[in-house]
């Protein structure tokens, strides 16, 4: 019986690094429509957010029926309402993809993203993309110390964030109003993503040593 | 022992409803500072988060506390459980006004919203402070039909920010670059607070029915 409990929750970690492993595609599937104008791909991250948001229930199902039939204490516990919020979390992550998808398809046959903005808006979408994959690893083999390591990762993402928005303002920005927005509106879903993805590890962090990381750890 | 139990679990709620109405004062402060271009009201609102993220950490302790020390079942884990995440969306909505206030800040002396984009913006933020009013008086009476109510504001918050997008992308736009991006974040920021209004709300709808309100209902 209390095997079976346990086997119940490494499942929960398993389908939670499953959800981060369709995220992770989301975002890859995104970007790639974003930077080629590729309404199919944009289609793709769309239509396949439903199964993100089926795979969420999932795992919230059964974190509720290990709650309530199992009667968990102290570290279970705290496993399974932090599984909890990390779904959540990874839903809106996938959620994010596909307004990055919505901005690829709106713009087709055009490419949503000028070419001289193009380094700093890949890059960051590369940086999105490495901090989800990691998160992935991190829930699978609760890697406190790299969880850690994504909060530098997250600086980044802010530095290019700041990049972008210095050249969209800049007197030689000449792809108008249209195209400045859709560069501020995608910054903004990278940068929710990359907060999210550090979010996630915070809470890997709190499942296995009982706390969160304070800011001298990070 | 039980009746003590019980009564802090009301305690959850009413804390809940107060940290609703802390975060309803900052999206109300942080909409004067940023139509009047006031940068004391903005540094008011910023500085008043740190209060809404502690209060979110007690709802979240005293959450804990309940849970490993009473083993809940049934419909108080679902309460439990559900007051974690109504806290978490909550505090998000204290973060999406700093990031308004934010915007207000930086064009101090200016007003970051053009007089005429300005009635749009202006019907956005009441639309999203009246339904945060509306979200703590559902959190304190458990009101299932109110807060099913609230998808229709959601709606008309959907059709403001496609307003706001149709002024900014017009021709007629004289405003530059930097105010249609300051136009779209700022409708990206009520949207995301009304987005999480609904979805306390149907949190509330799930603690008392102990089902999600179906898409017929709303």
């Amino acid at each position: 019986m209390r095997e079976a409990y346990h086997d119940q929750l490494d499942s929960i970690f398993r389908d939670l690094s499953a959800v981060c492993g369709n995220v992770q595609e989301a975002v890859r599937l995104a970007t790639r429509a974003l930077l080629t104008g590729d309404a199919e791909t944009a289609e793709a991250v769309i239509s396949a957010d439903s199964a993100i948001d089926e795979a969420t229930e999932r795992v919230e199902d059964n974190c509720f029926s290990l709650l309530s039939l199992q009667q968990p204490v102290a570290g279970d516990l705290r496993v399974i309402v932090s599984a909890l919020r990390m779904v959540s979390e990874l839903e809106r992550m996938g959620d994010l993809s596909v307004h990055v998808a919505k901005i690829a398809r709106l713009r087709v046959p055009q490419i949503a993203v000028p070419e001289e903005v193009r380094p700093t808006i890949a890059r960051m979408a590369e940086v999105a993309e490495d901090m989800v994959s990691r998160v992935s690893q991190i829930i699978t083999e609760r890697d406190v110390e790299a969880a850690i390591a994504l909060s530098r990762d997250d600086d980044e993402m802010d530095r290019l964030r700041r990049n972008s928005f210095t050249q969209l303002l800049s007197d030689d920005w000449e792809h108008g109003v249209e195209a400045a927005v859709d560069i501020a509106l995608l910054g903004r879903y990278y940068e929710r993503i990359a907060d999210h993805a550090v979010s996630v590890g915070n809470r890997v962090v709190f499942v296995v040593t009982g706390s969160f990381p304070v800011a001298s750890d990070v």
